[in-house]
């Protein structure tokens, strides 16, 4: 029997609506425009334009530079509860404050808890990709709602054998081998992973690995975060030391710090390629796909 | 009986430390060093530098362009409280997101209900300055924390004895009569009320009250806040049109929006000051005087 509880509503916070409005397509859904201007004094103004009564709804928002981000995404979870929405849920495909999960010194916000506690209040459910849980095993450590977290690695291999010719997948560091080992085995593509030695804060010792048989491919290096871009410069810089040719970068978040492209472009990298978890210009990896189902899941939950 | 329970900090937001500093003084409290930076991807790193367990720490944070001044004003309080603060208050001498008080719209999200949440979850008590009240009748309809409203006029009124030439006091519209009044007795000066009628959007008549006797003295315009100074422009046009002299501008909140400085400039005001509670070159009127009887009441109630 079809009733309201079958009505699904999707809205895209600013600068999410392309992926909210493939995401809307993808589950049959209904748009809710999300109105957001400021006042002179900086207040927002948000109005949803539809009639979420009885829906559930699923806000569309990337979280990269949170904090202006962050009161406009909770008053309109708020508004859609009390215009009657039935569920509110959000699709953050960049989660952010995962970052400071202890205090590395006395007197350290733990924001990442602060923040959990924000969305879990506002938020009946949560779907994001690949989130840097650094200390954290699980979301639900810090997260009290029902979440998913959804992985790029398919988008990723997908993307890399359609557009590179002969790759080679690439970690610039330990820590980057479970990303990279999961897209290379996607497509039993050969992977490898740098290791890097840290004698301080600039004295970063890379060590190449063997790559004997594989100087005629293009290497790709995969990594879930490009911020500042150092990690990514170095290891370029090591490649092409070792006469590997220009590398291709597929990232999952394209944060990009303030420095960080021109970093990457003087260092020699071939291309810089991310997911649209982030919307940036290197955003060529739609996620859409492999977000539908998860959001599905959780919008229509009882 | 001296104890921890007396130990009393204050730490500033960014851009309020000399308030702060003004405010600890005069409680005789210790300066919590509040550290705020920010990431590459725009998130926020607070540190409290000094420790506040058992103490009743004050946060001071005007409110203006609040959506990027919220996460960490509400970050470091969760911090001071999970190391130990007995007691978190917050002295925001300008409040945010008093505008939004019904659906004026359907589907508009009530801004101030939500934004008074927050606050109420996170400290314990909250001193504001006049704040632009609309159709709540008081904080405690929207605030679940004990809240004291420090008002502004015996400041604006000593400015303006000391400060101003044979003063005539100018309410800009009828909504403005009751900051005019009360500063006005407080100094036993004149004052008169501009009327103003609404024929649309940009067509707006004001009627001088009658003036006669003043003709020599300075018009002082009052009113609670300048954002986008069209009233404040418009009611400076016309008393230079009757004859009067440029008037001195007085307010209580100094938000300038984008091209207000320039409007009063262009309509000819001879000066605009306003009190601190918001961070402007005009903010000439320090309340700190006013505010820290208040914050001492609250931060020590056990």
């Amino acid at each position: 029997m079809s009733d309201s509880r079958d009505k699904l509503m999707v809205a895209g916070l600013p600068g999410n609506e392309p992926l909210a409005r493939a995401l809307a397509e993808l589950l049959g859904a209904e748009a809710l425009e999300l109105e957001h201007r400021r006042f002179p004094d900086g207040e927002s103004y948000l109005r949803l334009h539809g009639d979420p009564k009885g829906a559930s709804v699923v806000f569309v928002a990337t979280l990269d530079h949170p904090d202006e981000k962050t009161p406009p995404l909770l008053f309109a979870a708020d508004c859609a509860r009390e215009l009657g929405a039935r569920r509110v849920g959000l699709v953050a495909p960049s989660l952010a404050y995962m970052r400071q999960d202890q205090r590395f010194k006395p007197g350290e916000a733990l924001t990442s808890r602060t923040f959990a506690r924000w969305l879990s209040n506002h938020f009946d459910w949560l779907v994001t990709v690949d989130p840097h849980l650094h200390r954290y095993a699980s979301l639900d450590e810090i997260y009290r709602l029902d979440s998913i977290v959804v992985p790029a690695a398919p988008a990723l291999a997908d993307w890399i054998a359609e557009s590179v010719d002969k790759p080679v997948l690439i970690g610039p560091d330990a820590e980057s081998e479970q990303w990279v080992s999961v897209v290379a085995e996607m497509k039993s593509l050969p992977w490898r992973v740098l290791t890097k030695k840290r004698h301080g804060d600039r004295d970063v010792q890379m060590t190449l690995p063997d790559l004997t048989g594989l100087e005629d491919h293009t290497p790709v290096l995969i990594d879930d975060i490009i911020s500042s871009g150092g990690t990514i410069a170095e290891a370029t810089r090591h490649l092409l030391e070792h006469g590997l040719k220009a590398p291709v970068v597929v990232a999952v978040h394209g944060l990009f710090g303030d420095r960080a492209r021109e970093l990457l472009g003087h260092a020699g990298v071939q291309r810089v390629v991310c997911t649209n978890a982030v919307n940036a210009p290197e955003s060529e990896i739609g996620l859409s796909r492999l977000l539908a189902p998860a959001a599905r899941q959780l919008a229509t939950r009882d």
